[in-house]
């Protein structure tokens, strides 16, 4: 008798395809899941597989343009970014796949998820948390943190072991000396050789972005137009170029950006769980709208209100870092950042070469930028001698404290 | 008679000249002020033009070193940028300047400080807040907001005929169509045909760094190492070079960053004022710094350590962008920033290529990374069922908000 | 000929009344302008009062509803507090005067509007900042900052002198040794004896709350119900009254408050332009409207959406003290604090009693408090075991300090 | 043979008696440790029940001036508050006996420390992190979240039966419907009776404070003297009674509060958790110290370092609930905190009536408080000009963002 049915996150490679016989030989009913959010895989081949390993039902779902707009979109109004230098690619995917999985799981009357993340990193959080937001009753299988299933397959030899044994094909290519993890937004690659925070990647690593030493040795140039904070078109300035639907416009940057190298970074961060971790990232894409959205952003929005929002961002990056996309405080961060970007619309140039973007010029009829005002050749609406009252009073607190100072140094 | 000591600012240029002379014509007495902050001028001309114009006294003094030491540093143990993108090169060197006038106005027994900054800038306040921060009684001329001065002086025609009619060396190399400031850390530039946020700069604008399209087609690689969050030295992994004094260090990274065209940004930016202004900025040295510096300190800092130093860093940029270099704030943030540098230190190694910065890796005796923690081969001293506890304990208040909104959708 | 016109914020006292003769003199039309904001006045003598002046038109508007709804109102949100202690009565209502003069100004074609206020006060800058929000192009005349007015009033017998001169009738009553500003939410005293930080406010001081120490010896007891964290009802539980409308609800709260002493404070504050000064409030409503607010929102709101809408909050308050009510930040912040009251309703039990409030109960359909959840009693869906691993795994990056830590006192 | 030593932190109750016997039962050798934090406890009555249960070792500190000094003094510079209401009077207890039990842990070379705190609960994270960042490799036993002992013990019933049995002492007095826990800073009450958030506390529930509808009728009137942001002397202004060591101060202004019946709350909390809990808590001596710290703080310290000084008191606050006493952030905020207060010295009076505390006066010599600059009747070193300068700078976005609306709204 079935123990009740799991609904699998499955990826098709080696880990996943042996949880999926594990799994059964507990006694569960397995479905797996298997989202497409950009990845570069043979999904057909992964349905083949679930099935022939005993999957009661395969899902393979192109949550794409859902991944692109509700979730790395809202990213972009945030200019998320992690410990000053991550994008989120991985953490904001997460969700992503999180929820459709526990709507596959309610709809199928699923009382179980499982997953393959390990037990020292984020993503695990980053998907039970999902889980549990949306479907608090769940009941989640996370094999790496099960001892029988831990303790039992102690290393690759002895999953390679185990899937010989089930009729689980094994890959024929010897495996990178590194683990990765890609989606439309970036790839992410770590462990292995990579754990030693001094050695440096090798160059044959990237899959995503050209090297930049290898890369054009001239510029594309771009126009990105904005409206609330998110792109709705890009022209390529020279080949005349255009996209305008969120996958098509977020594929095209990825393009462009991957050909001149742009959005390699390699850094330690720390992990919820506490730890430093080495990572290295290419998010080509995502670090061109990056660039091109800080500069409409700054060019249309009020300075105090930015100020707020730029808090409002770091905090989102840490609860998209961390798991928390479905959480009371991000839903609420996140309709803030919203509400700041109703004005944020506008066009940018850009140009993109060697693994840079350069800013080249922006233009917005909801600018708050004042051309006559700031003009060092008219005076605009502005009196010169008003500066030097708003100097002055600045200082009186400066006054005073030195004041103060020069009184207890007299007493001393 | 004189209506007393006036220590002027004094660049050599035809602005400051001109004050210079309209200064003793209101009945002044003039000693000027022209500090050595690394930008390229013929200091020995500025001295002879400034005593022909009938200066009092000529102070030329070199303030590189303490301009690295006691503003560069502490910027650089900061991430000091303001807006996401300005590393604040002018702001940073303006405390350093108005330091030393005051020391000499105060020395000369001078009541008056004067300068040549405009009237709808930041310099003239951050000049001015330093000057009343640290002589609350001096008085302040700014003739860019004295009416008779500024209806006096419409435009450039009016400097020109009023140098001609006074003995004023006027330029004879035609001016370019924007404003430029420099230092030892950047330059800056603004103004003219930069005014219209939309048009492009033109490519032979940039001084200090090279166009990346002309820079060489191998990189640089860089070791620099830290100390209490600042950079002790400097090698050039492949020719061996090495630097190991403040200046030479910071010169050093000038020269290469510049070499390979590092560090260039077009903004539009807010002014303290309230007005957007757009400026473009190249900053070698200081870019190179701000990336080896973020990586070192995510390398060797706690993670909620940083968190909370991150927002004092943000705090710190804002306050120097002002102008509040000398305010009991900026020193309490300076104070907390240098304590939390005590264990950043350890070496980065970089690459520079084509206006980008690589990290290529890290290695610290103070580091909290722990290669065998964090590995995904061995356990090390962690237990993966904690995990699943952290996790569900996290969850508790994701579910009862789950719980809640689920109550109220039924009773609707 | 006139030089046009001004609407003049009028309060029917010496000052104002000589500043309306004042601005006849130098050629104006004035129209006075009176709100009504709940303060103790008599308004149809300050109409006569002005018109036997020479005002040209004469507005006094009940401006109390709005007063509460629209500006009261989002402060009980926000938990506004300036420097952890004032309720900012005076804050609150500037711009609600203001937004109605500067109405009033455009509607009667004037281009000037003027105040009362003092040059060294943070009620010129709320003033004013509204009027220049509302009506940028609008003229301010601050008579207290005009070199002829206030060098011809240097100090109270100067303005009793040009008042008999010109006929406006002077005060028969011996004046406070303090100034007070008096309205709906709060009196404020300052000034004049109350400037040495030092002595203690007189007993008869106040006139909106009774001396604790003669207040009644029982106590009285309200429950307050709230919707979308705003007051919608409040009863009297011994004796059943019951206010169910924004005046209402406020006035009644504060004839409890006042009659029971609450809402005493004697403060030295930070005002806007950088001076500290001493001020003394009484806000009885406001206090036991503060208690009450901060219980239900803790109540119902989710823990960390409550972190974050408490630095909003602060925020919030800073702003309004500085007189940024009308400012995209101001805007911004309250939008995302009206966003987080969504769900704050339900009712709170107090007690007022000698000067102080006392929160006794509270309930809601929308509370996150979970009784079987956090029993100690039963169990509830929770699992004790899952404590330990949040714990341990909280404590990772703790050993790991402790370790690195070690080490270097081991090199050492 | 025995499986360790464990120190328990023993409190001579019911619980921790079980605890005891149990842990014996188990296999281990049982140190008890009891700290005397200021509760009310017959320390000799325990000391022989812990040896006649079979203790291999008891350890009875007494902590009462480390307690004041280390924690409490520290929480009195931060203005420590958690969640707008909570003086963290448990919450500063926990990390100073978690320090010594694990002291004596090392002294004795004991593996194992336990606790009998519950497996809900803030305490058991606070002791446990404290015991893990100052001894990163010992082991908890924490009977609560154990199953074979909570599955065991599901009641008190069952506590009484094993006691019975094992010759343990049974209270003799009924139980308060409640539980509490005491020390020198506060009572907590939560539990039981109190669990249902909408019934009121029990007249008779308070044991450290004074009914305030049964204290005196006549104020106590102190003067308390801060130096460093601690008070280092209060007076009883009007019998003249002075206190001056740091145990004894705290002592005192306990007792007068007490009398007073101040510091009272019943407040909803959240739990770190997640989960919300009600508690009701006296904390008299640390709120007279709370309020009087305030002002003193606010006199001396200047604006902007006390905006951001306030921060990072709500950060202190949030890590002292949590457990994070001994963590990198809390000791980096502490660090700062401390650096903030050098100046905050001086004396305030105060009176204490009827549950509430009223600040009368207040005198310092470093007060940046400049009764000339902010005087009403004299100009002081201040021109009101200036101000019009400062407003109109301020304005300067305000108009730019109405003239941006102003156009959108002609365009729609």
């Amino acid at each position: 008798m079935s123990k009740g049915t799991v609904v699998l996150a499955y990826s098709g490679g080696l880990d996943t395809s042996c949880i999926l016989v594990w799994l059964k030989e507990q006694g569960y009913d397995v479905i797996t899941f298997l989202a497409n959010i950009g990845q570069d895989e043979d999904f057909e081949a992964a349905r083949e597989k679930a099935v022939s390993l005993g999957a009661k039902k395969v899902y393979i779902e192109d949550l794409r343009t859902e991944f692109v707009e509700d979730f790395i979109w809202p990213a972009v109004q945030a200019n998320a970014v992690y410990e000053d230098r991550y994008l989120l690619g991985t953490a904001v995917a997460r969700p992503c796949i999180a929820r459709r999985q526990v709507e596959i799981a309610r709809k199928e009357g699923a009382q179980f998820v499982s997953h393959g993340a390990t037990g020292k990193g984020n993503d695990q959080i980053r998907f039970e948390l999902t889980c549990y937001a949306l479907y608090p009753e769940v009941k989640i299988i996370a094999p790496w943190r099960v001892p029988e299933f831990y303790n039992r397959f102690r290393g690759r030899t002895d999953l390679m072991e185990y899937a010989k044994k089930h009729g689980i094909p094994v890959p024929v290519t010897p495996r990178a000396p590194w683990s990765m993890d890609a989606n439309l937004m970036h790839i992410s690659y770590e462990s292995g050789i990579l754990e030693n925070p001094k050695s440096h990647a090798p160059a044959d690593l990237y899959l995503m972005t050209k090297n930049p030493e290898d890369s054009p040795n001239v510029p594309d140039e771009l126009e990105i137009e904005f409206r609330n904070g998110v792109p709705v078109k890009v022209i390529n300035v020279k080949d005349g170029m255009s996209k305008d639907t969120p996958l098509d416009i977020f594929s095209y940057l990825n393009e462009i950006g991957g050909k001149h190298g742009v959005g390699r970074i390699d850094i330690v961060e720390n992990r919820f769980i506490g730890m430093k971790s080495r990572g290295i990232y290419e998010t080509p894409g995502g670090t061109v709208l990056l660039k091109a959205h800080l500069d409409i952003e700054t060019f249309t929005m009020d300075k105090e209100v930015r100020r707020i929002k730029q808090g409002l961002g770091i905090k989102f990056s840490e609860l998209i870092y961390n798991g928390f996309w479905y959480s009371p405080e991000c839903e609420f961060v996140q309709h803030c950042i919203a509400k700041s970007q109703e004005n944020v619309e506008g066009k940018v140039q850009l140009s993109v070469f060697k693994g840079h973007v350069y800013i080249l010029g922006r233009e917005s009829s909801k600018s708050l930028y004042n051309e006559e005002l700031v003009s060092m050749d008219v005076q605009g609406n502005y009196d010169p001698c008003d500066a030097s009252g708003f100097i002055r009073i600045n200082a009186v607190r400066l006054r005073e404290h030195h004041r103060l100072q020069g009184l207890s140094s007299i007493k001393q």
